[in-house]
């Protein structure tokens, strides 16, 4: 990975377990448990997909994750009230839709070179690298996981997925653009729907009880 | 496998990708969540059995378990009323009974040929391979575990892995009769369960608060 | 493992089940999410750090793991009123204080002989030995898990595991002296905490809303 890929990767570790502190705060959650959730939030997905895999997890073999992940977490746990500032949470909350975005392309990238289960294995695990992390987070902290919320975050990672495997099965060797075309893809609908505040609309959502025949 | 074995495990996963979509729709869920939790609930428990058996996940040795299980997922998101309707809720329901009874049984046979943790080993597994994927799902919708329920799901399950545990120690060579004898034992329990909404009965719950001295 | 060791360990995975079984027996639980829940968080820890690892699940290369965590389950399940009275429940509570430092530093030891992701993974997966059973059990069981409580159970865990290492870096040929005192130092600090009531302090807190700025 050169120096760019890394520095971008670090910073979205860094967006997730930021995320995952705020999130649990207004519970009043100790130091451990802020630490916990924070690194769990931040390598939890990638975890989840190397153990399917049956290949080292990442982490195992390069503690930076580790150690970016703590420290996010402890800052964060230190300085709410900063991260809680209205221009800085929502600075997160892109760099954490740029993380998403950046974690199931690489993700993908990953599985797509051991050639698991393919086609379809890559887009599982590209969703699972993506939100693994964050459901996982949801479970522990006892809240109600992003899977059965109306927020535009996994949808968008499922299409770049899609979209990716897609375009690198017609021209599998420009993989690379497509890797970074699909994460813009995907960085792009999740700061739309941060800004204008989308959230999954009425036709892909089923019939509340009232609705039905 | 045989043609019809094989078309039995898959109608099993269809029923538990439709049970899942279903139980969640009343949440109003979204169709990405739909499809998550259809596919986790189908594939779920043989995914974990393999994760501690340590050999490849079954479905990325054959994707008809996903495809099958994603369009059951989307059929059910799109025609929800109609799988609400009451015939064919109970007719997916005794089909849902019959996947656990056969994914239990053919859990145990797999675990059994790798010869992994006798004789506990089997049981352990088998019961994961049948309710794993409901107690996932259960997480990650937020709703109580169907281990907390006093439903005879599981309990069914157990007893019919103790069975044929025994009955292939007694007579290791008439293990196919065994399994097939042993999915009927346990379908059997829960059709009885559906039918005359049977639950677990008192002496099997722990003493509630007032019982006790 | 010498026997003595060994009749320690196993006394940790008794107490693990009994307390399983008691916090979730409030809610009405049938026999079977007993014996489930009683034997997860006996094995839960050690299951997920093996996967980790990549090693084979301890628990399927020594049985008694699996029949003494059923044993004690079930025994719980039968004698429920004797397991709640004050002295033998406050008793279990040590006991299990004791199975999580002794589970800890048993799970620091392993990674440690591995040379897995050190120094970092031995902490990470020591930790997760000695809680990951018992946050198991409590999403199972629908209950707020115990990274979000402000019980002293988890931070001293952690803090012996930093020591642990801290110490076994200093001076590595006396590691095995290392473990036995920190396995003190933990169950020190945990019986403190039953006995005094102690909770994490304030400072180790986030703030809470109203004193947000």
């Amino acid at each position: 990975m050169d120096i760019f890929s890394y520095s971008v990767t670090m910073l979205g570790t860094v967006a997730f377990a930021i995320t995952a502190v705020l999130a649990s705060s207004k519970q009043g959650i100790a130091l451990f448990g802020a630490c916990v959730l924070g690194i769990i939030t931040a390598i939890g997905g990638g975890t989840i997909r190397d153990i399917i895999l049956d290949v080292p997890v990442f982490w195992s073999l390069d503690l930076n994750y580790i150690w970016v992940g703590l420290a996010a977490s402890i800052a964060t746990f230190i300085a709410t009230p900063f991260f809680k500032r209205k221009l800085i949470q929502s600075l997160v909350l892109y760099i954490d839709g740029f993380g998403a975005s950046l974690f199931a392309i690489q993700g993908m990238d990953k599985v797509w070179d051991l050639q698991f289960a393919m086609p379809v294995g890559p887009i599982l695990l590209g969703v699972i690298t993506a939100i693994g992390g964050g459901v996982t987070r949801d479970v522990l902290a006892g809240r109600k996981t992003l899977i059965m919320t109306r927020e535009l975050y996994a949808t968008p990672v499922l299409l770049g997925c899609i979209l990716f495997s897609i375009l690198s099965h017609i021209a599998p060797e420009h993989r690379a653009t497509w890797g970074t075309l699909c994460t813009a893809f995907i960085f792009g609908i999740r700061s739309a729907a941060l800004h204008w505040k989308l959230s999954v609309p009425d036709w892909l959502m089923t019939k509340t009880a009232e609705e039905e025949s």
